[in-house]
């Protein structure tokens, strides 16, 4: 099973990578504008690298879920497409949030839909497992034939 | 071995469906209440609607981590029965925090117990495989014949 | 598969337990120094446990990933070990963030050291994976005969 899942592990490697770099871009602004932990607050440019890295990690379990479930009950290689456009699309709200509130929006408004499509990857691929596991029908052959 | 894992995955897409539900209602919220990002402070409406999304966001991977524990080393069934009702505890949890700080307690409560429960079927079945796999020992059978 | 996993599963249940151990930590803080949910904002000594579980909340996603990728791609038995490395360097982490500011980095450092080891593991994993599977060159072979 886990030769299958090469690509999955390896976009999830990538999105552990990006989160270190996140993570390693508050530090330097801590640093920059003199913002030691445990304080938070701090002048704008500092408070939206911080919020733009608090929010990224807030999403990625939900990312490293939906890219599993889809890779897994779906399709290995549409999942892992999907994969490194959201990682894409977070590089690029990180990068617009850092500079304004209002450029974290366009790329957030385009990982958004990424996760939407991994969503309804998920959400497919367990439904047809779940026929074919439980209930002894092939969904996709059903359709076929109809 | 993933047609035994339907179920954990539908309910992990629930889990996320239900996250993407709580980080709507931050949106809402901060339109609601003019708190424009990177700020995270405001009126206590607000801010209990955003620590709610937090709150669940940070126990979100703990709580996808026991759920496959459990499911895969002890028992799908009763793993995904008990990732159902900590889905709905949640979902009360966000509710309750939204209309007044008090109002999160008894959900949260609830939650802590069903996890707890995770944990434990999780350390069960993490025991039992060790003793098969590495001890040569099947643990059930042992105590089946005690 | 699984068997080759308990070892994983067992770090991976232990961490859970840490974060368990931090968030109700934070929880006796929020009595003793009566800060009231949804406030996060009191006394440095407060603010500093607050901060040390948003910390370690933060990157657990991150390390159960790369756990796991390393463990299932590389070796279990070095991922196991990095694990517990990691989960004893982050208990000193939020003994010593409790403590004060400073306190924080000597054991940061040293669990950020074990997570990039455990990126590297994935790396190499994934990448030899990805070369037995999608272009039939198993890469060992091929650097043990040169
Ligand atoms: N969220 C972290 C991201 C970067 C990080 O991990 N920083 C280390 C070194 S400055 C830390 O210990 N941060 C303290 C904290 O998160 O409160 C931060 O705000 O600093
Ligand atoms: N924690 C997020 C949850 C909702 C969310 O993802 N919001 C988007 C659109 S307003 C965002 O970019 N939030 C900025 C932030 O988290 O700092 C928040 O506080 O806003
Ligand atoms: N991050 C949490 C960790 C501990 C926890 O889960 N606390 C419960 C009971 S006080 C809670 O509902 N916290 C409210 C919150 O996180 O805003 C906190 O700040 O309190």
């Amino acid at each position: 099973m886990m030769d299958q899942a090469v690509g999955l592990a390896a976009v999830s490697v990538l999105g552990v990578l990006e989160q270190a770099y996140f993570s390693l871009q508050v530090i330097y602004a801590r640093r920059k504008y003199s913002v030691s932990p445990p304080t938070t607050a701090g002048p704008p440019e500092f408070e939206r690298v911080f919020r733009a890295q608090a929010n990224c990690s807030e999403y990625f379990p939900i990312f490293i879920t939906v890219l599993w479930t889809a890779g897994v009950f779906f399709s290995e290689g549409l999942s892992s497409v999907c994969g490194l456009l959201y990682l894409y699309g977070r590089f690029r709200y990180f990068r617009g949030y850092s500079q304004s509130a209002q450029g974290r929006l366009a790329p957030l408004y385009f990982s958004a839909q990424i996760l939407w499509v991994l969503i309804g990857f998920s959400s497919l691929g367990v439904l047809l497992s779940f026929c074919r596991v439980y209930l002894n029908v092939d969904l996709l052959q059903v359709v076929g034939s109809a």
